[in-house]
């Protein structure tokens, strides 16, 4: 099918689209090879993916792809819904779900057409939180978000392999690479890595210690959705598999 | 000073950000000139005037210009706040506020730095909506939205004025135009003039009268905040310049 005027196509010649869920703040990407209109989808949202298929189907494109960051405690994945009405694979990183089709490393690469994505492991927010980077930039999940980072007291979280996670791997990549986070509650869509070193809020300037003295004095409340959305994302976010309700 | 890492810098030079109000639902855009810093905002919302002026703040920009597409019925406008505490110089369409700097016709190009807005006139959802183009995309206000329309049953709305703005003046521009409007309700940030031709629920394929037909029978609720918002915008969103109540 031929694609015309779908915009946005980076230098690399990759489509790709923002999407936002306004009832978890969750950003959704659509990733794309403009050529071949193979597509992936990073992190959707199980209430969206009616949404997101007429996207992918007035685009043109064909889903080829559904990766999560990581098992999610504020939304229920649309990765299960999605495979099964297209047959899209999912995927995750190593530690997420066993009914994801994939479980990919630090180093693997993805492509769906001429779109390459290389897996960066980003774990701390939960243990098995990964980041895709694809050309000019990374999509970080909850390791990192737009001037703050990904809580640390649920799931695995351990502040001091987020501080490694963050400083290590993703605040070595070009100061310009950008930074398209799982969330954002103020309404910023995206960031750079040059900004995050300089302004990020958590992490700026500060010491491992002191990063860990940080993110364990926060003491937020439980994400409303908790007890329904990891087990639901356990599942890949099918219903069917649901624990029965009390 | 100098601004690193600022990233997406279109192909002419230009940084671009998209930004989201949560509670109107409204997309403001800050665009500068990467060389000079000298940079403009679309649309800006009262609530959100901190974070904008942090984020001018943190690309290392000055804010030259601000400018609304209309004088919108659903949010206040920032604009009076942001020329209070920068000295940016406010722009609407004629028609528009009085209290603005300057009230542009179409046709007129407005300039910050080495980014270039040509002004298009596109009333019909209000009489004073003008679109503003630049470079690679377009910025429709409540125009052309995202497979929608805005609606033209107030403020001298004319569903016939719209459909002309639309066809003639939005669906005559190169297909792979990016559609930045200001506002989107399902999460998508972005569209082109092409997928808008062919998919725009309300206008696609319709003549001007079937538009009208559309138009007039969409019954919608008032805008839950048009009494205090139309006149507030009236005074450039000054709080100081609303009427007293009762």
């Amino acid at each position: 099918m031929k694609r015309r005027g779908t915009g946005l196509a980076t230098s690399s010649g990759m489509l790709f689209r923002q999407l936002f869920d306004r009832d978890s703040s969750t950003y959704t990407y659509l990733l794309a090879d403009e050529r071949s209109g193979e597509a992936l989808l990073i992190d959707p949202v199980l209430e969206q993916v009616d949404r997101d298929l007429q996207l992918v189907s007035d685009l043109g494109l064909r889903l080829a792809l559904v990766l999560d960051t990581h098992v999610h405690a504020d939304h229920v994945t649309g990765a299960g819904a999605l495979r099964a009405r297209t047959g899209a694979a999912t995927i995750s990183g190593v530690g997420g779900p066993g009914c994801a089709d994939r479980l990919v490393r630090a180093g693997e690469v993805l492509r769906v057409g001429g779109v390459e994505l290389e897996v960066i492991a980003t774990p701390g927010h939960t243990d098995d939180s990964i980041s895709y980077r694809a050309a000019d930039r990374v999509f970080t999940g909850d390791a990192l978000l737009i001037r703050a980072a990904g809580r640390t007291d649920f799931q695995n979280g351990d502040a001091g392999q987020l501080y490694d996670s963050i400083s290590a791997r993703l605040f070595t990549l070009p100061d310009a690479t950008l930074v398209y986070p799982a969330h954002d509650y103020r309404g910023l869509t995206v960031s750079t890595i040059g900004e995050e070193k300089r302004f990020n809020a958590r992490i700026a300037g500060k010491t491992r210690e002191e990063f860990v003295t940080v993110m364990s004095s926060l003491r937020l409340p439980a994400p409303h959705r908790i007890h329904e959305a990891v087990p639901a994302n356990r599942a890949c976010g099918m219903a069917a598999t649901l624990p029965v309700q009390g």
